[in-house]
């Protein structure tokens, strides 16, 4: 099986930015512990900060699923959402925090609606969990 | 590990109603599979149509989690967001379509800001991921 | 032909509450008068007090047509929305009184979306007219 | 007994317009079906596009009921509203669609405050159900 | 001076409907009285209960003011507003009774901002206060 | 007749404020041509730019009637709102400049629902006309 | 081709009102123009102020395309737009002035839903290009 | 003299639950303390997770005053309003905590209006000036 | 103990303005009858009209506790908010009638967040029961 | 004459996505029959999926008119509006879709005000009215 | 040069209230602060509680820039807006705290639109800094 | 000291774009005149059209203090926010217009939140004050 794992703006940051919040572990390392979780598994691993890259990523993407954390993006990107819409591949979003415990203007995704479905909270297991519901 | 799955209102008519949406297994065989995925653990199954009956059900639970579906009571049921905050066992939110790609009024969820994590669409496998959640 | 009428919360008060809006008979009253209207069909008549107990009577009810007012219910139970959906039996929707000439949070209802149609204003004879309905 | 039948803005287009939201049958033939149900009682049927002379027709009616569905003006004619507020017979409003399930504009009335009651729904018995009213 | 008094929906029914709002007096006994406070000035008057009629009124009036009640058009008919625009005549807004104590609905214009001035609640006075108004 | 003028707040700027708006005439000049309109009456001037001195002023008002230009406090000052209510004087509202043609927040006057009559957009003759509409 | 060109309410004050908006050219002129410009067609010119016949002409239209300024009646007539989804015959939206660049009121369009296409900012070429897209 | 005390969902978690906002107390021990407080008057207590239990118990109690703490319910149980509205008994409405200084959903209440009077931010004194507000 | 009692804005109209709201005794019989129910407490009162001075006279009170009733200022008044932020004494919020049950306007405070409680529709005994808060 | 065509985010996709919206022709296709059209004319056809190349795009443009598709940006992007701003040649505004008959949220774009005009609704034909309206 | 710094309500109690958001120094040590900096420059320092004083102090202003930190007044006194429109001398607002960091009513200021500049969130230093801004 | 000012999308097109509200000068001589004032300080200047890149820029960057004009991102980058939260330099908002002068949705900035402080309105200056508020 081939996952496709696309964390968007700021998520480079992770380990240094708010590690109440993300916890103290860097993106390379949540991915190098994704990695072996799926080790029987092929896993892509993108990031960007720009939006339009996002959205040319996920259309041009040859998997069997694609696991994205879009960042801040998640929240206003009908850019990505068109692109989500674009393509057959199924998208499954994922947080690492409980966007829903946050501030006010995180509790809306424009992504939801053309995901196949969510998964948040569970901080790097977010990620983990949705690739585990591409193999159920 | 003990888990309790606990489905609310209109839960129990899973598998005759809108069969589109929700498949058309039953919740008893839903549970049996659920129960099967976890044979190495103990699962409690509670169902209740009742608002004041899940929030007494919260109250006195004991386990390690509690993977909660409250169906139509997550859009306006405060009592069961208090029920919830007034416990320290874990909580995680389910549900088994995408509700982000129905109606507008079920986007919303008053529950969710003080669960752990969200899941949903999936379909039965959104218990599944969320039961998994606990052991990562 | 069978009829089930439904009164929800607060209607086991119908005579004594608010004389000027609803009239000084009883609800058995009402239901004696309603009975002998439709002296030549079966009628069935419940009230609950306990919004997951209409749901469980929709739910489970089996006859050809389901007259409910849900009194306070109507402006917010999407549990007993999700119970309408989940039938197939055509449901009416009543209220004795003009809902819109009262306060702005009566203008709403949340199930005549779902509800085969609706009838309002005319006191007791909402239910009677919507009777009638299934006659037609 | 005299009832007064209005149609408002576009009814003339029953049956050939939206026939899957109004069904196959003309106006006339409504009207014929109507005027039969009371065979007893004199029945008068009014239309007009023009939302002035639906005002001009209830301030000038004489007769024990008026049945009125006034199309699209229902959503925003406070015209029609006062027109209605300005004579001492009883009006109905009547719609044949249930209204409440199709676009959101269409939930919101503006004369229902200042009729006796709202009959929805019911395609052409509707008007009938309304007629009955009147004679309870 | 050349005035033209125009009095839109319902308002030919003044004197009939809800007496405690408007007096018990017709229009046609009002303009009577107007004229004679106004004798030395020529006083036309002219009412319709159709929008368009009160935009072509508008657009075609040869006088040195208008008075405009507008009845519920007031409310939504930027027809009625466009009009106002399109002339060079100064218009007046008026009202008999105090709107802003009366219905939510009631306590916008969408026509003041194009008017000259308004004047509202002084009953008949407000269109003699109006007419006074164009001779300061 | 005794007839009280109050101007409320930055009133005391007109003739230096926004000439384009209000003109060119001091508030003194304007207070003096009034009084000269009304020379069979008694006329008593108040100015202040302190909100509950004009609360005062409006409840120990010994007059036939209150014109009343709040200013800026129209916008949001319940207190002068209660001020009205709380004595048997009638107070006309009255603006120079037509309000409705200005910025959005000056559309709404919390104060028009307990005055007698408003009348806005003639200038000084606004005030001349208020005091006329108590002699009619 | 059979070309409709309706223009709704003031639009035969084109011209005439605001010219830096509509340009000095009458209505009478510009169809003249068009007419020039669709020789090989046949074109068929009506204006009306009145929303309900705007309705009729709509509905008894016989042409290939009906080119449809409304005027304010864009803004807030659902019975325009309801006589547009009840004719075959499809219908092009046409401003001259851009509606967006002008009063917050004229950004909305209840018909734009129920065309086939809107065209607006291009001052009488609207209608041109409008009857060009029934050609390409 | 006879009181009520009525409390209403999760409120039987007092003592256990967010301590920090509601104190160490049980709310056995609560009770008992309000008990000894209003020693000469006869006191019942009611506690209930279920919304339409709370109204049956409204609807039937026999007493001088019902003190009600509905917990979460407040916010949105149309019902208990309804409930209170169906009785002549005076009901106060009481919190412990000071619901204004918490989540914003807990700001409003819609019980308040058909309330005797509202306490609360005084923790279990909350009650007992209830009680007291009978007997002044 | 030493109590402050402060009254705001209109509230010197006590006994004259809307006597069924508040009832016929003036503010200095109300006091009269605070101070004998207080008798072994050093009452002091204050009233005024003046946004600024009541903040000046939380901001240097001396004493254990202050029941404030703002009036009108309640709704709107961030200042006096900020004032009793400022200083430690505690600030227990009242008003003499229910104010949830009047104007929709007034079911906003934007005092409660930063008050210690809130009292409300007890008439006087508002006061009293506040006072006897402190006591408790 | 010199004519830009700039498609914005996801465009590139056309003739893969949502076919029954968008029809079966790639970009690539469409902007050969483009080209075709205006063969007397000069024509440049650019393609991002990045909001900053878009407007850096826009504001070095050498050309008499830009025809903008910006896609999911036309909703969100005030960085494009400026660029369009902060240019002098005029843009046409096009959609390829009725996006007023799609999901709300495409009902409003931000990019309209400051465009010359706004053309949708007419498949790739929209391009090409929007390029003749720089000819007429 | 002459500045005059204007403080509004409550500012006074700097040094007292909030230590952690606004610091321990006094009004009267930061105004002693500033008079250093500026020791080439004329400073006059005000503050009042009263909106109409500020107001008063604004319309009688004779110098060349006036620093203004209205306080909580910032938010809603359209009359202190006004009075800053009134005259010619430019004003800059000012807050020694972050606004937008705080609570979600301080986010809005009435006054910024007719300032000429806005700093803040530098403590004492947004004084300072607004005083440079005359000198630059 | 090392200072960073960073420039959004669209001021590289400042001293061509609107000279009436930005003035006639190019970013570049701007950005010299800022250099000359800080002659004693590091000072880098960035400016970029890409979000994505106004992120990573500021996400790398190693100096005292960010000066940051976002643009129009300013309106609605959470992206760019949560770039400066994942940040420990400190950032101060400017603008060089008064954006709360101008159109609606530029009063809302989703940065100043978590900036450490906003300067705006002062033109160039704006960049020069904020440089010097990292030295005060």
């Amino acid at each position: 099986m081939k996952l496709l794992f696309i964390n968007g703006v700021n998520l480079n940051m992770t380990g240094e930015r708010e590690k109440s919040v993300y916890g103290g572990q860097t993106l390379a390392e949540i991915n190098e512990e994704i990695k072996k979780h799926f080790s029987d598994d092929e896993c892509e691993f993108f990031q960007s900060n720009i939006e339009g890259e996002i959205c040319g990523k996920i259309q041009s993407a040859k998997c069997d699923g694609i696991i994205l954390n879009a960042g801040a993006y998640t929240h206003y990107s009908i850019a990505i959402r068109d692109a989500i819409s674009s393509v057959k591949t199924p998208v499954v979003e994922v947080h690492m925090s409980n966007v829903h415990a946050r501030e006010e203007f995180r509790h809306t995704s424009v992504l939801s609606a053309v995901c196949k479905g969510v998964i948040l909270g569970f901080g790097k297991n977010s990620y983990i969990l949705a690739g585990e519901s591409f193999k159920l």
